[in-house]
């Protein structure tokens, strides 16, 4: 028994590595391709345009190189308030808004905020399991709510919600991800957004809008966000700029009433006192010299042919009569259903095919489901990559049907 | 009531915000001098050599803007496993090595790992309220050790470790600042050093040594580290930028016992799955173009000069016999303990006079001392200031002395 096996806490006993990062290993043996993590595609990184920015740390130096507020650095506050508009109905107030370190980082203040151990969260099934395993760190039980092309049925809610209440169960919070689902590349309609709001507001259940891929919408027009459709102030949403300029900034952040975005960073306080100031004062540049607007429509763009592109080599490589799926309008991800076929043959096979993708089980938080489906990220692999990827895919499933 | 109020978790009930963050906005007042915050001089910041490193924002722009992973950007690791060997006694392996959003991020991932509410932390006292505060929020109890000028008196320990264990309590940690301690000033005497490290070991309680102010000294010879004395694996030893380059990048480390490191990575997952990519390469580069070494000493220099001016001001304007203080051989503090007054007193006075500091009670976790006592912050204030502000200071407490 190793010094520190006896000092462990309780949350160690039940602590799981994110399945997705532990797959970097697999990911980056010689010859792999990978539709695994959700990686957006360097090729569409504005690079030139954001070393621009960095003029900032000369100009701004003394200011971007100092100890910054908790609640974010303000120009980037005073840019997000009046750009996010838009899609939260209403210029947001600056106590309204909190810059996080990454959009993990939200779930992780909410649920200091909100959750103790046992109390549930009601999450869609599947759901993502970067930020399932941030609130199953904090104690969190699931209800889950399955889903359809259309997103979560909410009309499920209901019943569920009392029953666990019956139960003597607290249900804090409802966690979706409205648009272009991960993993399962849905989107919510409109009609279940507005039933949504209105059941969390009848219950007086929070909700956690997770919004990552909002602005990543190749057809369509945008559907309101649930922020814009509340007038309780129960609805806190996380957005990132992972997805509209890139991830290695780690800027992110989260809008909701004002008393539980003054909580959520008070506990900020406590975990890094505020987010990186000069990758905030990078963001910052970028977006004020309009190149967050100019640029976009070219990540939206190149995704759009790369979803494309997937859906072309699916049709051609896999068996059709076997897997199903439903072409995503948006984000980063195709989730794949198969008939007879069980995933943890398929992702064997596939591997030593050297092909890897993330199994379904993973994102089904009581691990309980899934277990013959298997996401794949369109976003990431080039286009030769992606045609080679997918056609062993093709061909491990044609072995194992046959077998 | 809100509509959140019926949905706080029970770590709200106890949530107390940075006394020194929420200062803020009293420091901001026209025509105030602070010696509050703990804030670098701008004036140390290298900007022009930091802005030159932006040049990988450029050249490894497809990889820096991606995201990273969770133990810390591969180059800054392996430049910091080797840098690192004088102060951790030999070369650093990768799998000891973590990166972190401040060190602050290095006490609550440690508190995830091991700490369950209501498990007792030993501390010096008085200690540094910010990451008191995060243990506190994480439900540690606080058992504390009290200083002289040689640091913690850790002759103290094995009595009260025992009266606490014979009281069912457990010990997870010992958490100290050795050298340069905020606020106290005082560095840990090697003595004292090799003790603390004896009786952790025979009591299987681990330490964690936070070390944010070792390279700022300004006289005398470095002491060995905690983690450099230790051969059982129960230090984990916090360092960070902020003070040696600048703190808006908010990269900082821990380094400690592989399966420890392991373990609080796994929950750095869920809380921000990794820190800034871009900050963590700009600082890389940084050091890579060897401007860590070669710009230090004038940091340690401008410091050594506010230093001396401070304890020049302090002599000359404040009434001697009243107050006392040791002089810090390094970091950022000076600790002043009055002999009839009280700090709350002589707080609202200095800020009518427009001066501010810290009150020594907010570095008192079980609150419960500090009464007498202030700290004084010697590295943020202008010469001029530095003279002024200390001047209002002395006329503050003679009013007070008279009245």
């Amino acid at each position: 028994m190793s010094v520190w096996e006896k000092l462990y806490s309780e949350k160690v006993s039940t602590l799981r590595p994110s399945p997705i990062r532990e797959m970097l290993h697999v990911i980056r043996q010689p010859g792999m391709i990978s539709f695994a993590g959700g990686n957006p595609d360097p090729q569409s990184f504005p690079v030139d345009l954001f070393y621009e920015s960095a003029s900032i740390l000369k100009e701004q130096g003394k200011d971007v190189l100092q100890y910054g507020t908790t609640e974010g650095y303000p120009p980037l506050k005073s840019f997000l308030c009046s750009w996010l508009k838009p899609r939260m109905g209403r210029a947001i107030t600056e106590d309204e808004l909190l810059i996080t370190t990454g959009s993990t980082q939200v779930v992780d203040l909410l649920c200091w905020a909100i959750l103790d151990k046992g109390d549930l969260i009601i999450t869609e099934e599947p759901t993502f399991v970067g930020t399932a395993l941030t609130m199953h760190n904090h104690g969190a039980q699931f209800l889950t709510i399955p889903c359809d092309a259309n997103g979560m049925l909410v009309d499920q809610l209901p019943e569920k919600i009392e029953k666990a209440l019956s139960q003597g169960k607290r249900i804090k919070f409802i966690y979706t991800i409205p648009n272009f689902h991960n993993p399962l590349g849905c989107t919510m309609s409109l009609e279940r957004r507005k039933k949504l709001v209105e059941i969390a507001n009848r219950y007086g259940i929070a909700i956690l809008e997770d919004d990552p891929y909002a602005y990543i919408r190749f057809e369509g027009e945008d559907l309101p966000t649930l922020f814009s459709l509340d007038q309780s102030g129960l609805v806190v949403h996380a957005c990132t700029f992972s997805k509209i300029l890139a991830p290695g900034t780690r800027v992110a952040w989260a809008v909701g009433n004002k008393e539980i975005i003054r909580k959520m960073a008070i506990f900020k306080q406590g975990i890094d006192l505020c987010s990186s100031v000069v990758a905030q004062a990078l963001v910052y540049e970028y977006c004020r010299k309009g190149h967050l607007d100019s640029y976009l429509p070219n990540i939206v763009d190149h995704y759009r042919k790369k979803r494309d592109n997937m859906e072309e080599c699916l049709k051609k490589h896999l068996p059709l009569e076997e897997v199903s799926w439903v072409k995503p309008m948006g984000g980063f991800f195709y989730w794949l259903e198969m008939k007879n076929l069980k995933t943890a043959d398929l992702y064997k096979k596939a591997l030593q095919k050297k092909v890897a993708f993330v199994p379904g089980e993973s994102f089904y938080p009581n691990q309980n489901g899934g277990k013959n489906c298997f996401r794949m990220c369109f976003t990431f692999a080039s286009p030769s990559d992606m045609d080679e990827g997918i056609k062993r895919l093709g061909e491990a499933m044609k072995e194992l049907l046959k077998s």
